[in-house]
């Protein structure tokens, strides 16, 4: 992994920001393919419905200047949005938990990218480990430590079961890993210098079950 | 799909208590698993490390009181939480493109167990329209309104490429579809009356890189 591409990367962003820079990216991903050359910061905001201000602060961050009248050029603004996301440069991961998410993210070479490159997967179920999942082999958990250290991998995606996520979260930390990416419900704790990122997809569901419900109470029974 | 049952889940909740809930409850099931019969909100508060004041306050939208010197009663704590969390009702969904991402979740039965019931996939390819994955039907995104009139199913599970982002959501909205969980990192646009809930995945790994680069970046070289 080489973390030097990534000089710019440097100021701890506020995490809004980083939530709405990918919307950016994906909206000028889209009018570069259509060849658009220029676009203002009003026009990403009739877009996507962010305040052009908002837009103009984000970008600030970036490597990148807008040009009166013009707006900003639109092929180097997906150029540096990659790269300050961090999504042009490569990052070793391993899937813990190879179930039926985990085994996903394996197969998925969407994620390769945004920058992830999923080199392995750990299980502890004897009918998995030795099998391989979208070519990537299946180790035994077991095999986890002696494994990181000629690999060195920094990042973990949790997909175990709840109960375990503390005691594989604990090993992994153990075993050098340094940002965890979290899929269970589970709050980990971790020492400070460990990340830890939450996608609480359960949590989501909570929230569309109770703002559907508060949306439609008036006007249907479901 | 029965909202009735959810009686109790009639405020608009903060999001950041939504958000904890998931937490509450999957600790709490673990000791109702291993047979705890109370748990107080310090307790809760250790190990998840929320304060114990906003734990009370969280679980004060609940239809549960805690007792003096004992807490909250751990079997109860779990069916309150199930229950406002819209966790024990059936919700019944459809995954709009059927990619590696929509493939896994249409095949993991895991979120059954969070009340979300997927029926049916839906995609515009014609090598896997007709196929079943997960036991389900993969049909054309042609009949969607067709088939929504009979089935009116008010969730959509959106998996589709990011160009086809918006378009796919208007159609959706249009057949009917009254919530979108939008994995896409596009932005989409909706009436008032639709529930939007955004699972950036993307964003969540640009936080990672960006964390992992400025929490390592004095202690290694990566």
């Amino acid at each position: 992994m080489n973390m030097a591409k990534n000089t710019e990367n440097q100021t701890l962003l506020p995490e809004p920001t980083i939530r709405r820079l990918p919307w950016y990216l994906s909206y000028v991903r889209m009018l570069d393919n259509l060849h658009v050359e220029y676009v203002s910061s009003t026009q990403i905001s009739k877009e996507l419905n962010v305040q052009s201000s908002q837009i103009a602060k984000d970008l600030s961050f970036l490597n990148i200047r807008g040009k009166t009248r013009m707006g900003y050029e639109v092929s180097r603004l997906v150029v540096e949005l990659e790269a300050f996301l961090g999504f042009n440069s490569h990052h070793d991961a391993v899937v813990i938990g190879t179930g039926s998410l985990g085994a996903a993210l394996m197969q998925d070479r969407g994620l390769e990218h945004y920058g992830l490159n999923i080199v392995a997967g750990f299980d502890v179920r004897p009918d998995v480990v030795g099998k391989r999942l979208g070519g990537l082999p299946v180790l035994d958990i077991s095999e986890l430590e002696s494994w990181q250290r000629e690999h060195h991998v920094s990042i973990a995606i949790l997909t175990v079961p709840v109960e375990s996520a503390q005691e594989t979260a604990d090993l992994l930390i153990a075993s050098g890993i340094k940002a965890l990416w979290n899929f269970t419900p589970y709050r980990i704790k971790a020492p400070d210098d460990v990340v830890i990122a939450n996608t609480s997809i359960y949590a989501h569901l909570a929230i569309i079950y109770n703002r559907m419900h508060n949306t439609n109470n008036d006007t249907r029974q479901g």
